[in-house]
């Protein structure tokens, strides 16, 4: 098998110096428009040029392969691994560097494309093998040409009249996610991030529970709701209960052990405790995939005691849902499909471009009930199709970003076993690297020895600290070290991988592997590179 | 000046035919690669191939310029007015001709670019000239640059550690529309669409009075907060109302005058209204360019009211914010710096690519007040750089998109001259079409003869209907005329109307003009096109 000729048998050379391979007509008037291109200087101003004076305008396909060649070579650099993370530049210094202003009158299109090179040059790669720093790392190239259509189409994904073919998409795909979560039937929507599908979840349990707070609000509820979830879980359920009105204190923190697990015994006690109070629990939060340490909360445990409570389980799975696509993961998750609702973002451990966050609800037609205003303009019920393809009223948002494609491409490229290679990968990874820092106990302490997901949280101990005993002073200088040690890769521009506190530990490094990229060479690497950064901190 | 040579000199020709044109080392590898390929049909299959297994691989550029290529051509027929909007199939006729399903293994990159081709076939050409169905219109094809390079970039905009180049370039753009705006200082953010940002609106206001609502969630208030929007504003007010635990029986609307402006005497009557009920007011929403009618409620007289009542002034100026773009029309919005907040979507009048919608707050420092949760894994306070460039803590969501770039870039490009141009040229062919319908009386009867914005309310007249007089019935036969019409249109292709009821008026389409491509020609053919389609009902 050849490869596929050009779309539509059109050249797509950019140059004016090659010579169009259309029909006679079409390449004379090409040629001639081109030719015309330089003595006209204006024509060069966008305002007067692109694209509607001339229909089909050569001038507007070839600054689309322009910008298109500008990517693919940021594409390149992003994956050689000679070149650096990125050229760190404080604030004020960048500042003077880039030319940021809103001009008063038109740029030419050279200078736009200056911008373009000029933003990518000072902009961090985060598809670089070496760059560890965020739960998204990666760039899937597939998914990138994904979100080049998607940019093209330009649509809105709220009714079927403007977005037939990615409505039918985002169903079938959904439906896949909601077959391997073992939802036998459900409803699914997309959101622009994980804290948004934690915020629809939450407001789908508190609509199941109460329907009439949709129009009364919470001050008819007979008392005050309180949701809970682990005290390791990710801040977005702490902006959900502060957003529906329910207060940051009505957030019940439950605590976790040594390995950041929520402890079921604490969850049912302290869902007593609030029952006690007068209370109102309706919702418990798991976390498949805890931000720092990548803990998955034991499912079945807490299954086991928000059914006795008759509470709404929502499984936070937008870090770890990924496990699920493995066989030789999928066990983390093991009871996932005694959950009512799951946060899963594909542009975390899948790969998928930002942004690209499902939440799946197990029960239909709620996500409907709860967020449905009705608007006459947009879903009219008298439309010459079937209008139960408009998804717009299952959602908070009017317009909905098209977040289907990059996904449904990514995932048509793969297939499910190719995401189950790509899963174990990440896993394989992890394990290696785990098992350098424990050859490297000198250099290196672990906060968790075996590690569930692919964070990998450490210490890096200086030359200084590794006869100093244990205590506070040397927690303190632990803890002092790690920021620096992250400015000097910033520095550097050869490593990025992010730190924090937790609980009583002081700053350590969290190392992500969500990324294809990355390969043994990439870990050996990371290894000397932080001995050769940190040694003499 | 001539043509900009290709980036760094490497010439993006993507057909293998083409001869490289860069050194001879480089041009003999890729020419091997290529000629390699389709001797081992193994290669082709993505997980193989793409892209990290060969550093630069000529395939990963190959990849991504034929998605440009398929994405120029989707762009040329847009702007072809001899191309139909839509190929328009019943749902269930589109899942027969479309593979949607997601596969047990990976599929080869001839298909994936089949796959493409594909879904735009069957997408509606939401940038054609003569679709005028949504508010947001058009395809700018700078701002499509933009979004490709965002892409590339693949980041979150949470830290300046991640996205130094977008978080200085959302500064300054966000600056400039507030010193449009003509707050002094002030803060802003961008948001996944207007819902959002009307919600970050209402949450801020409510932060404001009443801070200790975060914590402690609306049941510790002295009484039920209650806001007010006319009756005539878009729905994500009532979802804001919902979502944030106020019910959205406490979202007051405002009657609004034959014009659909909301009025203000009435306002006040109301806001006294609930005060006599012991309710608690909080916030008044404006609309600046309302969904079906684009009106604009009289923004002076509204704020002298919430001065007097020292209520929060919000203006959802979603829709008609780009007015304040142009001297000739920014008079409709006289008085905005009087408000507290403003949303203004570019996306919209501005033909930004979706989704671009932006949220300005008059004070500094509330976003971040309202919504700051301090995870310590994102948002340390130790960095190697000044942590106020970190603006992922003024939002409810975690990781937010960069929706900047694409319309930075476009801005650059036109310029603030170039965009009064824009605004101006859809209000002239606004003009234009309401003296055609005028000129027209027997065959469209305009809902408002004076249009505020390029919202064009009107009645198709069918030929049966024109003796009729007034009444009942001849309003039923009105109301159900119009959707054959639109279903008519989409059948054939060559029009796109959105149209609905409104209070006691039946069906009736809302023409929108929201983008540049649109010219006196479409105008005259949308005319008889609607009477070609629509004479025989």
């Amino acid at each position: 098998m050849s490869i596929p000729p050009p779309d539509k048998g059109r050249s797509p050379r950019i140059s004016p110096r090659c010579s169009p391979c259309t029909s006679p007509a079409t390449a004379r008037r090409f040629k001639d428009d081109i030719e015309a291109l330089p003595r006209d200087i204006e024509k060069l101003i966008y305002t007067d040029l692109l694209p509607f004076d001339i229909t089909g305008a050569p001038e507007t396909r070839e600054f689309l392969y322009r910008v298109a060649d500008i990517s693919a070579t940021f594409v390149e650099k992003t994956f050689d691994r000679g070149t650096k993370i990125l050229d760190f530049h404080q604030p004020e210094q960048l500042k003077e560097v880039l030319d940021l202003e809103i001009p008063a009158h038109p740029l030419h299109l050279d200078q736009l494309l200056h911008d373009c090179r000029d933003a990518l040059k000072y902009q961090v790669k985060t598809g670089h093998p070496r760059f560890m720093n965020q739960l998204s790392c990666g760039l899937e190239v597939i998914s990138l040409g994904g979100e080049w259509l998607t940019a093209a189409a330009n649509i809105n994904m709220f009714t079927y009249e403007i977005a037939p073919v990615f409505i039918l998409m985002e169903q079938v795909t959904m439906r896949h996610m909601r077959k391997i979560i073992g939802y036998k039937n459900g409803d699914s929507t997309m959101a622009p991030g994980g804290s948004i599908s934690n915020l629809y979840a939450c407001m789908v349990a508190r609509h199941k529970m109460f329907p009439q707070y949709k129009e009364q609000g919470l001050r008819v509820l007979p008392g005050q709701l309180v949701m809970f979830t682990s005290v390791h879980s990710h801040y977005s359920l702490k902006g959900a209960a502060a957003t529906m009105g329910l207060g940051t204190d009505n957030l019940i923190l439950v605590p976790v052990d040594s390995k950041g697990k929520m402890i079921p015994t604490e969850l049912d006690r302290l869902i007593e405790e609030q029952k006690s109070k007068g209370n109102i629990p309706f919702f418990v939060c798991a976390t498949a995939g805890t931000t720092v340490m990548g803990a998955f909360d034991p499912i079945n445990a807490i299954a086991d005691i928000t059914e006795k409570h008759k509470l709404w389980f929502h499984i936070d799975g937008a870090w770890g849902g990924g496990v699920l696509l493995s066989k030789n993961t999928k066990h983390k998750m093991a009871g996932v499909e005694r959950s009512d609702s799951l946060t899963w973002n594909p542009h975390k451990l899948m790969g998928v471009l930002l942004q690209c966050s499902t939440v799946h609800i197990k029960e239909d037609g709620l996500l409907i009930e709860c967020n449905q205003m009705s608007a006459d303009y947009l879903f009219q019920q008298d439309k010459p199709y079937d209008v139960n393809y408009d998804t717009g009223d299952k959602v908070i948002q009017c317009g909905r970003h098209n977040d289907i494609f990059k996904l449904w491409l990514l995932w048509r490229s793969k297939g499910d076993s190719g995401f189950e290679k790509h899963i174990d990968h990440l896993f394989e990874m992890t394990t290696y690297l785990v098992e350098k820092l424990k050859a490297n106990t000198d250099k290196f302490e672990l906060l968790n020895d075996e590690p569930e997901l692919t964070n990998v949280c450490f210490w890096y101990i200086p030359y200084r600290l590794r006869s100093m005993k244990a205590g506070p002073d040397r927690c303190k200088i632990l803890g002092e070290v790690q920021p620096i040690l992250k400015g000097r890769m910033m520095t550097a521009g050869s490593l990025m991988i992010g730190y924090q506190p937790m609980d009583e530990h002081p700053n350590f490094f969290r190392n992500i592997i969500s990324s294809q990229a990355v390969c043994r060479d990439d870990i050996d690497f990371m290894i000397v590179e932080l001995y050769r950064l940190g040694y003499d901190l």
